[in-house]
């Protein structure tokens, strides 16, 4: 085979062959395909996408150009479920050890925040000692053991999507339907599961902005799990305002332990329950979404949810008393509120511009080197569809240190889009199997 | 700027601007831009194209990106032809001397033969001695003193162009007309000429197989020669058949001499005379094309032209007694006729088989690395619209070694099409101004 055949194929927009794909990942992870062919094809890919057969393709070979988590130790279903990001977003962290109480193990690899949204391990890492960075080896240990564990990405997991993403993060290829896709399924297929959910994000806090390319977004990624005979379902959900009222990386544990306990923001926790319902029927504890759904919430009534993310903390070497005492997790020495300016109601929150101000407060990161400030972070008192006087306080700030503070301020403040009453939209704008 | 920004704006269909062109071509020629992200933009180029602001930015900017020679010390027009390259193209040959003998000069620049088509300075030195390799003050010199020289390209003239076409043949970018154009025109406009005319070859021995294709790329290089301020003129003419009887290196030659000692094939003389007639109307020796085809005539008439190309061969070192004695430059061996298999009309020939045929026997390269056997050559007796005989000669095919013999026989016998009588098209179909 010549890869300038291959690429020649894609820019005329012909369907490559399995084989073709197969080989050009193997070429390219070994070095044998330099860059500057790799980056012709990825914008061909990028220009003239992809179908669903080329896609389970390219997906399988990334996922099999390292480990493939083997956990047949593990009884029972593994599932997991993965989100293309948003604002707020620590749904994981309650959902993992509910879905794990209940008798479906969750295997679940996460990622670290980048741009706008937070990153689960970012957020897990607030707890004093606990530990992300566990080998597979240990991974399928704990899996097996307490049927949950919640690591990082290791440069054992499907290495060949590490390239190539390093590749179009240079080339202005990264927005593509396509490659997203295969990333994210090459990565969770090589956790071992046999089903997945996907919470595709919608709106001005989410990557994919509109509900057409969400939508897209979803197909693809069900279709790919589908293609793989893994039992996959995408939720479209709401990304407008931030999930929860925290947003943060201590805030936001805090706020998903109020989850454990039975309290915390609606939203969260119906978009926990939700997702959790699902996860439970996909791994067949569940005969329908609503027994699941009851199952997650008795879980969660009984203590054994938390009991078991306390179980998680132990065995990843955190310190479980945080689950008592929040103020052993790092905190803020200042804080500043934002106040409305008019009164009105809230037509709109922009969250990335939310996400945007706690990156510049050290919440997130600006590049992948970048540290975080865990104790960083802000209380969403106000949300879309909320009535508000002026001078009412939208939003406080909790901050370290005040370099770009008042940029912070500003952006938090044009985020805020006040007005007449609107009609509130739906948390699951719909579900795709 | 950022090379990421420039990628996303051509890959979202968007116009770059001039600095954002001059600023690529100047960090890819210094190695600041690595090679993978140059052949992410290349194909974006590629499949989103480019207009001709951004066409005559980047020829500009490539041209610049070495030596522009400068010929101020030649008075008068300078005027030079290209040709996108077909099968039996020996036109610059005769063509040159007959310009420069009616005053005005040709410094020309030309290349070799790659693929099924020849090169003008594989011919040339067929002719013992002859050398193309001057430098370019040498060039500037002759074309001084003579008002011609025929040279080969420099690795002064148009760096920047060099290592983007070596990046394209590796990226399957090849193919593009504005990536065409912008390459040709960039090393044109590099020789220090103040007009030229192109000849855009279309039909089954040329790159370009459609008319509209070819118009496409010939309306794209006048557009650039123009925005650059020179007159350029572009003929679109017929590369179905072979030009002229002879297909090789010392045969072109020879046909070569011939037109200019007023013999020689009839297509040959017609497409010779009207580009002459052209460049000699845009140099100012001639108030219209009428007008320049006489003085063209003339001169070979008068024995100028053949002087001329006397004067040249001199000054490039080569053997003048060529010029009576054919049997000084290399020959072949052996020679084969191959013979019409049914009675009927040409009714086609496919050119680039015919190419291929010499090419297999040594008259042409498959790779850049490759030497050529000058002696090779065809001898075709048979064309479009003719009629013939079973058993009658097509071609005589003059080689020396007969390894590929078969397959350079039976692709030459594939070439002919034979049947009922066909309607014989135009040389010239039309010109762009």
């Amino acid at each position: 085979m010549l890869i300038q055949d291959i690429i020649i194929k894609k820019r005329d927009k012909k369907e490559l062959a399995k084989e073709e794909i197969s080989w050009f990942i193997k070429g390219y992870s070994n070095g044998d395909i330099p860059d500057y062919q790799a980056a012709a094809l990825l914008m061909a890919i990028f220009l003239n996408d992809m179908n669903l057969d080329e896609l389970a393709a390219l997906t399988d070979e990334m996922l099999h150009s390292g480990t493939v988590v083997d956990l047949s130790n593990v009884e029972g279903a593994k599932i997991d479920k993965h989100s293309t990001g948003g604002v707020g977003d620590k749904i994981s962290i309650p959902l993992a050890p509910i879905v794990a109480s209940c008798g479906v193990s969750v295997p679940m690899v996460s990622g670290r925040g980048l741009g706008h949204t937070g990153g689960t391990l970012d957020k897990l890492e607030s707890i004093p000692g606990f530990n992300v960075n566990l080998p597979i080896s240990k991974f399928r240990q704990l899996v097996g053991e307490i049927g949950v564990c919640l690591i990082g990405q290791t440069k054992d997991l499907a290495p060949a999507d590490k390239k190539i993403y390093a590749l179009r993060d240079a080339t202005g290829t990264v927005p593509s339907i396509p490659l997203i896709a295969s990333s994210i399924m090459s990565k969770k297929l090589a956790e071992g599961i046999d089903g997945l959910v996907l919470d595709v994000k919608v709106g001005t806090g989410a990557f994919m902005t509109t509900l057409e390319k969400a939508t897209q977004l979803a197909q693809t990624l069900v279709g790919i799990g589908k293609k793989a005979g893994k039992n996959t379902a995408a939720f479209l959900t709401r990304m407008d305002d931030p999930l929860g009222k925290a947003v943060g990386n201590s805030c936001e544990i805090i706020e998903s332990i109020e989850i454990l306990k039975g309290r915390g923001p609606d939203d969260i926790k119906e978009l926990t329950l939700t997702l959790a319902a699902q996860m439970l029927h996909l791994g067949s504890r569940a005969k329908s979404l609503e027994a699941g759904r009851k199952l997650a919430q008795e879980a969660i009534n009984s203590g054994k949810a938390l009991e078991k993310f306390e179980e998680i903390i132990i065995k990843q070497d955190g310190d479980p008393k945080v689950l008592e005492d929040y103020s052993r997790m790092p905190g803020a020495k200042h804080s500043i509120e934002i106040k409305a300016a008019e009164n009105g109601w809230i037509r709109e929150i922009d969250s990335t511009e939310i996400g945007m101000a706690g990156v510049l407060l050290g919440a997130g990161r600006k590049k992948v080197s970048d540290n975080i400030d865990p104790g960083v972070g802000m209380e969403i008192l106000k949300k879309s569809g909320d009535k508000v006087a002026k001078g009412e306080t939208l939003v406080i700030l909790n901050y370290n240190q005040d370099k770009d503070l008042e940029t912070a301020v500003a952006r938090i403040k044009n985020a805020y889009k006040i007005g007449d009453r609107t009609e509130a939209k739906p948390l699951v704008y719909k579900v795709i199997q």
